[in-house]
């Protein structure tokens, strides 16, 4: 028995337009790391053309000039790009809407990058961008013509500030965009472009501009381009991020150091009493003792479990690399360690150490505390706990230095003050809600094999605020590498990185 | 019945002897007192003189000044005086023999000051003295014409560095010898003076004379003329000092700080640990927890007990100066304190405060330690169980900053060092030897009234370490006003107190 041949030929149209439709996602991949491999100049010279253009949030000139720059990289890929005045530095809008797209994707870029102090770098020039043929700190050599190679190799780096954090991000993001278009391929959502030159100093303007962009900013999911991959450099998408409150403790002893032989075991000893106060707070094997600490946290659920369960554990490498024995709880993953509050000492001082040393008794000492957040915890809330805890351990509390007559009355005197805009909110978006299984699936499709998936970063991203109040879901899409030196002395982006964003932002954009 | 004539010439004769001798004793304050306020403008003169060489004991050139000044000084009054070479600074040496006396006093003066920081002055220049009508930070008004003044009050103040610490006690020194010479008075007592020209640097060069000058040093009894009398003004006397021994304890965090965020509640903080550890040495009761450190004391005899609680105690008024509502221990008053070891943090810094604080978990956390002995401890014993009680508290010592391997092995890792020279010993000289009795009966005799006797004062003198050398009795003989701002800016002394000083001396250099 053989089919009637219009069937067959009906059955290998079908077969066809179906393997055709398989193969167009199943060759993206192939196809954008070919375009790449093919204008690696054309994306570095780009990348070196942005870097070189300084942008730390207070120079205002040189921000513009950025803005102008990035309006004209948004416009070359088809955007009505503008600038959104603020009260602060612009923002830098651009909108793409593509014909059938249901879905809108708002996109958030940072342009802004932190203060340099070029001493500490080891080129001459922050915003000079560099070369290497490697890591600068394993002794990689300067590669002279950046511009001029006609093969760039992944394990190259280029050294300048925002490389990574996070003007390599949107550099990736263009080139995606190119190279739909040198496939004749458009992206599959609406796309809505929001340039940030405030990051580093905490975006002050972003959740503002909600009321005066709303339609502008509406959208259906959110991608963070931004902040560094898994340690393992795979795939990685960021469902959440810590929030943070920060609080500075002060504990008095006499209203100026005394000598501490004239005075010793009768004065009492600030620093001591420090000491005893930040112990109660949390014991010697990682507990933290201040009552309710945990008590807004809601119990996960397995599924939430499981995923932080799958996410490689490179608890072990990250030890040696520390140079620690052991992490603080021997039960607890670094993975599972961020799905808590912390109670952390992040600087402590009490007179001075070494060479500037005096044989006093100091007059005071100092603790500056933070409070990473989960999205169930406040940070008002957590600080009261604090402020509680100090006050059960028989402190008197003031916010200013004490009076005279405070000093004649209360035995021990604690300060507890937390300046304006300490504390930034954590987010989170369920992996499980439709929108994340899109990107997850994107990145699985593009990469043949799902990315790790953080619910919670350890850290905090000061655009949780604009996350909250824009109310729809959000995830970060990292390309750069783990060790960029972000925030630091020679900042880089390894180029293979780079070039890999490419791959990973077209399969976003072409998200099904 | 009466007694035969010659018999009656011989009681009246004795009698009157008796009375001469009684009130050669009973009018020498008045007589010194008397010649000191007719002889002001000299007094002060010599003293201003003197304060103008400047006497940072690093700046030899001016040491030599001072010097040869002081050379002449002594020669005016009546003293074989030379300069005694060292490795360091000379030391300025006298000798005055007196006929018939069987005792020899060494007298210890220091003519080197504080490093001065001129900025912090309210005058120009520190060596440049300035006279004051009160005390310069309750407003008292410049006195223009320092040397012209036809009366000089007692509450007016010489501003100058090393004006009390120790150039002031030098001048009325030697203004006590010629109230004595005016009155046809010379010591009573054979006198040797040394006069140390390193003493804010430790006097590395005291102990090593004693080889070199041997003979030169013999005495049966040495008095220092340095120091701030009791709080009270009352004349004193001190019979020992609290020695010292330093230690640095650095407790290790990962290899360098990482972020609070990406890695809070999984990497150990140092500073945390470091709080624990000390809180583990020392409770908030002011109770010193580390094994043993009490172990070498002795109990005090009930004449020793007797002698601490007839010190008058300004505990009360003390803890208002300071501002401070409760000593550390409720049953221990300051005198108390000072007859045991204490162990005080002098320092501590873990990464940064204020504006210089980052979101971090640090690399380490530094505390400067200071254990204040007493003559029955000895330093490097104290360090030993200090040492003993961080290992029992779960720590790795190391001498240097461990190396990857002692990372990888232990969870738990403390530095302790003690530089070279960290440790001064303790001295003290029983009140209740013969030549304590008659220093004591000197200022009695004197004053009309019984000294403050300090069993230990709580400081540390460099030059305990010489008395232990020397091997006779020392005791100090301070003159100089407890709120002299000594090694601070805006040293100054009370003219009262140099005035008085000059009966002090006068009584003791006419010790019976």
């Amino acid at each position: 028995m053989y089919a009637h041949p219009s069937k067959v030929v009906l059955a290998l149209v079908l077969a066809l337009l179906a393997a055709s439709r398989a193969s167009a996602q199943e060759t993206l991949r192939p196809r954008v790391e070919a375009w790449t491999a093919a204008n690696q100049k054309a994306i570095v010279g780009e990348f070196l053309d942005l870097l070189a253009i300084p942008n730390v949030a207070a120079d205002r000139v040189n921000i513009d000039r950025n803005a102008v720059f990035l309006k004209s990289m948004l416009e070359k890929r088809g955007f009505k790009a503008e600038l959104l005045p603020t009260d602060g530095n612009p923002l830098v809008f651009g909108e793409r809407l593509v014909q059938g797209a249901t879905t809108t994707v708002l996109i958030y870029c940072q342009f802004d990058g932190q203060p340099v102090n070029p001493k500490g770098w080891a080129q001459e020039n922050p915003f000079t961008p560099v070369l290497r043929a490697g890591r600068h700190d394993e002794g990689a050599r300067d590669i002279a013509d950046a511009r001029g190679q006609t093969r760039y190799e992944n394990d190259w780096r280029v050294y300048a500030r925002s490389a990574s954090d996070a003007k390599g991000p949107i550099v990736a993001f263009m080139a995606a965009l190119d190279a739909l278009a040198a496939h004749g391929l458009a992206p599959t959502v609406n796309l809505r472009v929001i340039m940030d030159g405030e990051e580093e100093i905490s975006s002050p303007n972003l959740v503002p501009a909600i009321e005066k962009y709303r339609e502008k900013l509406k959208a259906d999911l959110m991608l963070v381009f931004d902040g560094p991959m898994h340690f393992t450099d795979q795939p990685t998408l960021v469902f959440g991020a810590r929030g943070i409150q920060t609080a500075q403790l002060t504990v008095f002893g006499p209203k100026s150091g005394v000598h501490s032989g004239n005075y010793g075991n009768w004065m009492p000893n600030p620093a001591l009493r420090l000491a005893h106060l930040l112990s109660s707070m949390k014991d010697d094997q990682g507990n933290i003792l201040v009552e309710g600490f945990h008590d807004d946290l809601v119990p996960m659920t397995r599924e939430e479990r499981d995923l932080i369960a799958a996410v490689p554990n490179e608890d072990t490498r990250l030890l040696k690399v520390f140079g620690v024995a052991k992490p603080e709880r021997d039960d607890v993953s670094l993975q599972m360690a961020f799905q808590k509050p912390t109670l952390n000492i992040r600087g402590m001082q009490s007179s001075f150490i070494g060479n500037d040393a005096r044989t006093i008794i100091p007059d005071r000492a100092v603790a500056e505390l933070d409070i990473r957040l989960v999205k169930e915890t406040n940070g008002a809330r957590m600080l009261e706990r604090l402020r509680a805890h100090i006050v059960k351990h028989g402190y008197h509390i003031v916010d200013a230095d004490p009076d005279d007559a405070t000093r004649a009355r209360y035995t021990h005197i604690a300060k507890l003050t937390s300046p304006r805009r300490a504390a930034t909110a954590a987010f989170r978006t369920s992996p499980l809600l439709p929108e994340s299984r899109r990107v997850i699936t994107a990145l699985e499709t593009i990469w043949g094999e799902p990315p790790v998936r953080i619910r919670t970063a350890g850290g905090t991203v000061p655009i949780s605020q604009f996350i909250e109040a824009l109310g729809f879901p959000a995830i970060l899409v990292p390309v750069v590498n783990f060790d960029n030196n972000q925030h630091e002395e020679n900042e880089n982006l390894r180029l293979g990185n780079l070039f890999r964003g490419v791959v990973t932002y077209a399969g976003v954009l072409r998200m099904r």
